[in-house]
């Protein structure tokens, strides 16, 4: 059934994609020193628009670097209050001479939309404002409050979200986040995103000598920093797969039944998932479908080691130190600090006593985030995207963090609902990022329809 | 009681340290391109002086680097002949900044001559033919026949050591050979050394995917390749420190009753030994002392690890690919090539399924060396040092691989009887090398007494 925001949008499409190109064509890389300003300039821009489609309160939160441009339509006291994210800067271009056609001179071609920021985050958050837009053009307002934070450094990690929030608590105060950052399963595969994973990091530094030494005056009396750290790192996980941390899945919630069976629900092709990363064979903690090890199991992943000589050829050295450093993907309920000091002690009691090995620990630790599958937003992004496509969305879950989820819920006490369309094929943070025009007309489509339907009677 | 060649090398004293300084001054650095008319100079410096000696054929047999000054003085066909071995070329002497005086402007200082070179090896090389020159002018001519064999390249690998001596077997032809290049235990220890390790090397390679990949995304259904080597790397050894690669210690062997006293006669002082290479406890194979483990237990050296992210910080990487350097130290009869094999089907019967693993085998490799204990040549080694420091010598072992002593034996069938005087704290290799003024005048005497000794009656 063809509603009234649709024929807008229909009529729009022109006029509305010549607007994302101007925004695609501001250079906002927010990991590139001599790009402040253009991120800057992206800022205001997405300030006029939301200033252009009548929000009353328009602004600026200044940070110490990128701004977050805040908005704020109040319509009536009776009605809910959503805050609306996104982000206006994008990653660097890089490398260039993949791209077929410039980063910044955004093309239409077969159906996609090609520029840097295309999908991630500038083509969802416009078609979210194009969604706002066609509801208050055909219907006066908004059908419930909206405030919108879009910030300017989520591609360098969002360094200043957490101090941001803390200072605006009252200004920012909602009842759910809409996350216009995020994606579906697959171009005909709607879904809702259940959960994310927390992250903590850090390094184990092995020492047994002051210096290398030579192994065949030493090798066999001083120990080798490069065999200890293996052997403590060949610690952290049984043979077949699972952290052997003492105590690291003590908090995990486990999956349910019903959980279990809505990830089976999910389509997953083995074959052609090893082929597209070029492996041989899947691997993981035993007991655990894939998809559940990736979206509900916690993880320890060494990501690098080193020690020792690394050249070409021979080198007969005893080498006196190595290093190993670790991140740990958690679910809830894992605390990262708790899984920091577990780790602690599980170098502490697997150390021998010929060497010294410490453990630091790295900043930026991020819990792990989930939504209450019961949660009236998610209930009715559901129900609008079954409409939608015509069929029932996929419950899914990202293995990957996303720390603005968790942030919002601890300082504000709102769950974040992700209601985005970028797709598995984007290659966002790549050469030739894309996002399909049908993606873009869905999505402000998907808007005008969830914002009505979270509206209380 | 003092010989006539005592009295000859006293009262030339000044003039034998004249000339070594001029070898000295030459900067023969086989490492180093920009040398190589150096080393040369320093081969013709050589042969001159075996010229002057009296040696009645001296030619420098080329090679495709540079040239082994061969000499030989055949004075009787009842007498056996001796070859003695030495090198002309030096280490690089870097790093400049750390000598305390330019490592090739020799200096006389507190007894001791500083120089890159001085004990190794053209201190010990020179003094082997200043004990010659003081036989060869107190008694007309030398007491066996002997052959001179100095090649250039011994501070490079000695790559055309093989080649040269199996192209000139009939030159060569010797009883023993004598090696003007090694040392003793201490200033105050005389010692003789019964054998050498071998060495082999390899490179394990693991990989598990194409490229690198995001662990939120696959860390938890892709295998990681640092996991999956650390897991691989630590089954080479037991946990106490034996090598746990099957059939590793086979052919190894065991030390006898007699071998074992004659090892625990040596002195060593754990405390002092830690403190001297900054380690914090002794490790290794259980059941055998720190000494035995150095010169008669066979090793296999993890000598340096890499793979995934390694620099500031964290990267939340899952990596597709790491490396392990190894090396093995052999004692007979143990052969490099089947150790090799060994560690292939210890590799083969380890690596799991989801990674592809392979071994690259490099060259190089050098069988261990022993000299039977009732060797001749040995037993009026052992005579010699008795005489010349009033205490019985003890025996040593090397842990570390000399090629050539292998070399020789194979290739001509002939023990190497190792006769030199650097010390331990000669800091070959280092800045600030140098060589005792003590160690050089007993050297020269030593060789006098020990070629004498050789004679038939």
């Amino acid at each position: 059934m063809s509603e009234q925001y649709d024929r807008y949008l229909e009529e729009h499409e022109q006029e509305h994609l010549e607007a994302l190109f101007e925004l695609l064509r501001i250079p906002s890389a927010s990991a590139l020193p001599e790009r402040q300003a253009d991120v800057r300039r992206a800022a205001e821009w997405v300030a006029d628009r939301l200033r252009a489609l009548g929000v009353p309160e328009v602004e600026l939160l200044e940070t110490e670097r990128n701004p977050v441009v805040f908005g704020h339509w109040h319509v009536d006291d009776h009605q809910p209050t959503a805050l609306i994210y996104g982000h206006y800067d994008v990653q660097p271009p890089d490398p260039l001479e993949l791209w077929e056609t410039p980063p910044f001179e955004p093309v239409l071609r077969n159906g996609r939309i090609y520029a840097r920021g295309a999908s991630d985050d500038k083509g969802n958050l416009f078609a979210a404002l194009c969604g706002v837009e066609a509801l208050v053009r055909t219907r006066g307002k908004p059908s419930i409050n909206l405030k919108f934070f879009f910030e300017g450094e989520e591609e360098i990690g969002s360094p200043s979200l957490g101090p941001v929030i803390r200072a605006n608590r009252e200004k920012l105060a909602c009842d759910f986040v809409i996350s216009a950052d995020g994606g579906m399963y697959g171009p005909e595969q709607p879904s809702v995103t259940l959960s994310t994973k927390g992250l903590c990091a850090c390094q184990v530094n092995v020492r047994t000598a002051a210096t290398d030494l030579h192994s065949g005056q030493y090798g066999a009396v001083i120990a080798n920093a490069v065999q200890t750290l293996a052997q403590l790192a060949a610690t952290f996980h049984t043979p077949d797969g699972k952290v052997a941390v003492d105590g690291f899945y003590d908090k995990v919630r486990e999956l349910t039944p019903e959980e279990r069976a809505e990830i089976a629900a999910v389509p997953f092709e083995e074959r052609e998932y090893l082929n597209s990363v070029g492996a041989r064979a899947l691997w993981g903690e035993p007991g655990y479908s894939p998809l559940e090890r990736a979206w509900a199991r916690p993880t320890l992943d060494l990501n690098g080691i080193w020690g020792g000589f690394q050249g070409e050829g021979v080198k007969t050295v005893t080498p006196c130190e190595a290093h190993l450093k670790i991140t740990c993907r958690l679910v809830p309920d894992q605390e990262p600090e708790e899984i920091l000091r577990l780790i602690e002690q599980h170098v502490a009691r697997h150390a021998p006593p010929w060497a010294e090995v410490t453990v630091e620990r790295f900043p930026g630790s991020a819990r792990p985030f989930a939504i209450r599958r019961d949660h009236p937003a998610l209930q009715a992004a559901r129900a609008v995207l079954r409409d939608l496509y015509g069929k029932e969305p996929l419950a899914i879950r990202l293995g990957g963090t996303l720390p603005v989820a968790e942030v919002f819920q601890r300082e504000l006490g709102a769950d974040m609902v992700f209601f985005a369309w970028g797709m598995p094929d984007s290659r966002v943070h790549a050469p030739n990022e894309s996002y399909r025009l049908e993606e873009f007309r869905r999505m402000a489509r998907a808007y005008c329809r969830y914002l009505t339907a979270l509206a209380r009677a």
